[in-house]
């Protein structure tokens, strides 16, 4: 995965948390001096132990990358001191949003050219240097955030480092950055939060005839409360842009169904947008999820069904695409769907039915 | 799953599409007596063919239930008809509304005490005899909607179908029945449709950047969209009195974002009644989400890993309750998220590492 001539020899990691370890973690590995810092010594600590790095000292040659891993609001600070005493030649940061802390570099450090914004789009619900995984940012688009100041040097840097660690680098300014989260991430968890706050006080003979549809659209809103409230705060903006957006289709929509004989045609074209909207979405190859073909197989609620099932779509040589299992609340029987690619799924279905599976047609 | 004390013996079925064609296959293969109608003869046809019972004669004897499965406009007038000729001593429908037909059967049946509404909530992508399946209903809510007005033997009977094709049955009013799927059904679907068209006229650099989180929450919008336009007209106050709960707090949210310096209380407030809902939503086995514990292990995208890796969770004798598999656009390695009971996951953890997975910590 990683680009041999840009490869990095040292680097300095601020910040010991989980995204900060798990880039530590993963360039160590790689040969990579990574020197932490953390302003809480048993973080560091922590850090250190599993392998993320040493401690950075003070007679520690100038590091080819400060990577800094703080809060959005401590990104500007930090970077300034970082580059104002020479303990980095070029630095980055990983924040969640990108507007705010180069607003906030541009205000804080003299010689702000040799700053770019950075995004790993991972994470995890839990957090801390103990949660770090090596592999976090395996395949994950990296997304960089240049400006017209920023020098080209830093930018190769902050490539090398999304290279190294196995993630899919990505280059966009700081506000189309922040624009195309919110849209696909921050705004898409608002809804989830909207509809299943729905729910809390709903009558229990309402909620108990919940399907899988309700389940996947406010699955989101699970994630921790705390962390999206800083998010949210951070990228208000942009956030607050696609909400309108949203909220005029939703007016729009009501204003339909306010009417004594709804518009078909009106509900027809919402649908219709709904379902070229999903077709956009990427997919596990960059391809459409439209473009995949569900073969569906019941199977009994035992320990080893789902083992014989993939054991039996492994020798049938099909490669599987994604995989959903369909709740049956109460019932000993569940339904398993695979998806495979178009053509794949007609062989897959007559090899399962050779097994004995109860494939649906 | 069947209650022997009260099966039946004569089915008249009303309308060879997908449900009443699955109702059919069902209870023929329980060795019922299922008479056939539907107005177009060539869909008839298919549903004696696919063994979902015979064509109804003039001569039959009356039938102990008929199960109305045309489209909801048309529930009344067939239900008079039926009740009016005799050809069923009782009459219940299947349309995934229920304020509306109940209105229309009082409108046409003179007896009208003899029908009870329901809704199998059970249904597929694709529709017609050809996608009927006699399983589609197992484990399945099979909502029953009596009123002051119903005969209690029309309701054993609806319940004897319902217990006959595996469905576990509920019983509630229309009006209940309409609020509970507007709320836990059609409101989600339009969540999903209004942030899956937001992504109709988005840039590419920012649709390239969605993960998991807006895959799942825009799911339901690939669903059919002329179906769904019928679902929504039929049910269209329930689904706009809930649509105006969910517009209030897009309102208010949007308020939150448009100060200058959004209220963190506010917006952590949201966030915590989404974790909230979210874990009402019943579980595969009635438990909530939250109860389960998640194993997240690493693959390559190869044929037979997954067979691989179910084997060894067969092995350690887990069972799984749910599983994901988790996209990395373009990349060669997936994770595989295992849901399994509190407690369990420790051990597979355990018996999986050994087994020389990567299981995430």
């Amino acid at each position: 995965m990683s680009d041999t001539r840009n490869d990095l020899e040292s680097v300095l990691i601020v910040g010991a948390g989980l995204l900060g370890t798990s880039v530590g973690l993963a360039l160590s590995s790689a040969g990579v001096d990574v020197r932490l810092r953390d302003s809480k010594p048993e973080m560091l600590a922590e850090a250190v132990r599993r392998g993320a790095g040493r401690p950075a000292e003070p007679d520690d040659q100038t590091a080819q990358l400060a990577v800094v891993a703080v809060p959005p609001e401590a990104v500007g600070e930090v970077v300034a001191g970082v580059l104002g005493r020479s303990e980095a030649e070029y630095a980055t940061d990983v924040a969640s949003v990108k507007v705010l802390p180069g607003t906030q570099v541009r205000a804080h450090a003299h010689d702000f050219g040799r700053y770019v914004g950075s995004h790993p789009m991972a994470g995890r619900e839990i957090s801390g240097p103990g949660a770090a995984l090596p592999d976090l940012f395996e395949g994950r688009p990296w997304v960089i955030c240049p400006d017209e100041h920023t020098h080209q040097q830093a930018v190769t840097r902050a490539l090398s480092v999304a290279r190294m660690v196995g993630a899919a680098p990505v280059t966009m300014t700081a506000s189309e950055h922040d624009a195309a989260v919110a849209l696909v991430s921050h705004v898409p968890h608002l809804v989830g939060v909207l509809m299943a706050a729905r729910l809390v006080d709903a009558p229990s003979h309402q909620v108990r005839l919940a399907g899988p549809g309700i389940a996947d659209v406010t699955r989101v809103a699970a994630g921790d409360p705390g962390l999206w409230t800083e998010i949210l705060t951070a990228n208000a903006l942009a956030v607050r842009s696609v909400l309108g957006e949203l909220r005029d289709d939703l007016d729009e929509l009501i204003g339909v169904l306010d009417t004594a004989e709804p518009a078909q045609a009106d509900l027809y074209r919402l649908m219709r947008a709904g379902v070229d909207g999903r077709s956009r979405l990427p997919g596990k190859h960059g391809a459409a999820h439209t473009e995949f073909a569900t073969v569906a197989v019941v199977v009994d609620d035992k320990p080893g069904q789902l083992a014989r099932l993939f054991a039996d779509v492994g020798a049938a040589g099909s490669n599987v695409e994604d995989v959903r299992i369909d709740h049956s609340p109460g019932q000993a029987v569940g339904m398993v769907e695979i998806d495979v690619r178009p053509g794949v799924d007609t062989e897959l279905r007559a090899a399962l039915t050779a097994r004995g599976w109860h494939v649906h047609a």
